[in-house]
């Protein structure tokens, strides 16, 4: 795999300069094509061999592009903030928006490599961590992100004699760490662990570039010369105009049941009741359980979710479950239409943004299952992309999950007849009538429609570590009830 | 100030119903005519003694308005990325955006009262703290943000009956935590410092609004009249169309130096040569003694405002200065036009969300003094804006100074011929072209009115903690030769 980064490559001062000249100025131009057209971010990845020159090169891209939309991003170790999220927290924060180059250095493949490098992460697991790593950057691609991967290579001598070179002169000596020479005698064992994850995450979408970092001039036309032939094919690349996104095509229909029987309407809607003086009666208990509960995070977080029909009674629930908390340790998220920053982002990025700290609670009033509920509904993106969230979703819940975040979701489903009436009461009564919308009308006359997706979603999303717990709510004290308990078990059950 | 607070108000439940029906049908309304005249936030602070009811209020606001424009927030300690920099920073990133209400629980009162109550905190060191936050009030109603500040009262009786009457029921005993018996014994001491801020901090912009919390119909009604009317009197006032501000009437004019002499005029552009042979022949060892200098910044970090003439060379001075630093120790904050959200914010909120984190360096291209630079020649803000600016501005790097950042600031001059010569070699450098602009040319025509603004701000924000180091840069390696050995031996005088 490194073979051809290992030929002795090397570019004359005088040949350099005449092209760095034109390739310098077309860069540019397709720089600020790309902020015109504003449709797609670039995302460049830098990883390599310590001294192959990564930072000389970024430095240069910085220099002969418009650095004002260039974003840099260098990780090292996480800090608490970070830590106490899913890996992948920062570098979600650290992602350009459309029309920006986002240039990322030490990276997602920065401590997989490096943790099979010094045996601190098994065989077995560092495939766990690949296969995150494609479905991550297949998300990315499918997204619409032109995503670059410049691995910088020397050979085991050239590092050496680098390395050499630097500490002996007084001036450059600083360069060369302790670090660097660790490095140096784990070389043979880097290289292999490298080809490794280079072969196994070397996709259509988002294939490694591999070139050989000793020649400065070589390098930099090597990775300037691809960026402006990428950039440039992907700007001129004719996209079906409107929501057409990429991989759209052949996307197979999903189909409801064909007995019509739909997991929704087999809840008991009648059974199901309780009212306000039992409800209340049991109150003050169950709000003290999960405040004791809730006292016992330690180092989890946990994050709900709520997504129902609308006048299901959301709003209303999440009151009771906060009234058992400290307000220092929860968030109440209210999803409304994102906003500029945002829709320049993958549609997950939102919600990667609020995710809970240690200790924490995050309430997502209405959730990332929007993409497959109103914007599959309502045709808001394209049946390939709503298509590929479920699995997208599960991923996301799974890394969640696997850094020890409690996640709970419910679905707060009323009848037909009684969301009509609950929407009459709303348009009766004046401090009420604000919940009332001629879109909750307009969504009402889709009922089936909504119903259809509520159902897909439920079934291709629930999972054993985040598993959906439908809630019957034609009777709100049930639905307060149920969605108290069903948390309290939850926690329960997770903190041990 | 807190007698009036123990009269045992109380209201029946009977009026309480009447009242509150077109109360909150009364407050929606209003909350509706915010958002859509999207003009200032709400920012409501939520103080007082434990127990006197300040959750249930907010959770009945919450409630009462439609909680997808009320973004709520409660503080406990600070985290480690919070308390890496100055106090103020974590208000800031809760800043409510125009239109938005926002609520602040355990806000920046919180941390001051209760040090000085506990004695952590000196007479002296509380009076200062009192002083930054008037500022920080003043600077808020300055940019237009509406500030309701409530203090929940109980009387030292009240609250022991309280504590006893939660903790004998079996239900509510878990409301009550040790900490709450102490504060207790520590009532009179907490009501003493209590009333010493909210006398010195009651100002007409935002006064503090005291009232009784023993009844929850009473505090309720208090809360959201209070709320109704400040909104209603605010939306219904007739600010001036345009660019107007609140304060903005009888600013004085700044006039210029009456003998025409100005500090930029006075520097030496001649004198001040190096060359690309002696430059370059020295910067090795420079380079190195900033990199030295980089690793031993420990919990200190570093800021770093680049303003200048256009062309005056402020980038490749910045990427000379990143090339002695570890990438993932810096950011360069390339300061353009404000993104959606960065503009329903006080201008200084997004230079807020760039400080750096311990042992790292934020580089500024262009910086706050945008405001009175660009936007003060150019007519962006009206002139009691930008003449505010100059405190506003040293109030914060006040700030960051005495947290430890190390704030280094740079003023790149060329005269008028050099820029003339730059701008045409723009022109005619194909890969250049992209740096030059007709409002480069525009900008130039106006020469004279930036000067004077320059001078001004030289002036005005040159402090002892934040001085301004004035670069002639006609050469440009003498001036990134004057930039770098100025960054070194500040950092040598910081961090001894």
């Amino acid at each position: 795999m490194f073979e051809s980064a290992e030929l002795g490559h090397a570019i004359d001062d005088a040949t350099f300069k005449k092209r760095a000249a034109t390739l310098r100025a077309d860069l540019l131009d397709a720089q600020y094509d790309l902020i015109e057209k504003h449709t797609f971010p670039v995302i460049i990845l830098i990883n390599g061999v310590d001294g192959a020159g990564k930072g000389e090169t970024v430095n240069l891209l910085n220099e002969w592009m418009d650095t004002r939309h260039i974003q840099n991003h260098a990780f090292g170790p996480p800090t608490e903030e970070e830590s106490a999220r899913p890996l992948m927290w920062r570098y979600w924060r650290a992602l350009p928006p459309k029309g920006k180059i986002g240039v990322l250095f030490g990276n997602w493949y920065t401590q997989p490599i490096v943790g099979r490098a010094t045996s601190r992460l098994s065989s077995e697991a560092l495939d766990v961590e690949i296969g995150r790593i494609n479905r991550f950057e297949r998300m990315l691609c499918d997204e619409g992100a032109l995503v670059l991967k410049f691995w910088f290579h020397l050979s085991k001598d050239a590092q050496k004699k680098r390395l050499k070179a630097l500490a002996k002169s007084k001036a450059t000596r600083w360069r060369v760490t302790k670090t660097d020479w660790k490095n140096l005698a784990r070389y043979d064992r880097f290289a292999k662990v490298s080809e490794r994850v280079l072969r196994q995450t070397s996709t259509g979408d988002a294939p490694w570039i591999v070139l050989e970092g000793a020649d400065a001039n070589y390098r930099t036309l090597t990775v300037a010369t691809q960026i402006l032939k990428s950039l440039r094919e992907r700007l001129g690349a004719t996209v079906p105009k409107g929501k057409a996104q990429p991989h759209a095509a052949n996307v197979p229909p999903l189909l409801p049941s064909v007995d019509g029987v739909r997991i929704l309407q087999t809840l008991d809607y009648q059974g199901t009741r309780l009212g306000k003086a039992r409800f209340e009666k049991g109150l003050p208990k169950m709000l003290g359980r999960l405040n004791a509960l809730s006292r016992r995070l330690g180092d989890r977080s946990v994050v709900l979710v709520f997504e129902g029909n609308d006048a299901a009674g959301k709003g209303g629930t999440i009151r009771r479950i906060t009234s058992a908390l400290d307000a220092r340790q929860y968030s109440v998220i209210q999803v409304a239409a994102p906003t500029q920053e945002e829709r320049a982002q993958p549609y997950l990025w939102r919600f990667w943004r609020h995710l809970p700290g240690r200790g924490r609670f995050t309430i997502y009033d209405r959730s990332w299952y929007g993409r497959v509920l109103v914007e599959r509904v309502e045709g808001f993106c394209a049946q390939g992309a709503w298509s590929r969230a479920y699995s997208e979703i599960n991923d996301f819940e799974l890394q969640l999950s696997t850094h020890g975040v409690v996640v709970v979701k419910f679905w707060l489903a009323v009848t037909n007849d009684e969301q009509l009436r609950r929407f009459k009461e709303r348009e009766t009564t004046r401090f009420k009538r604000f919940k009332i919308t001629d879109e909750d009308w307009r969504n009402r006359d889709k009922w089936d429609a909504y119903e259809i997706a509520a159902c897909d979603m439920i079934d291709r999303t629930s999972t054993s570590y985040a598993p959906w717990t439908l809630i019957e709510a034609n009777d709100k004290h049930y639905a307060r009830q149920k969605a108290l308990e069903t948390l309290c078990t939850r926690l329960e059950g997770s903190l041990g």
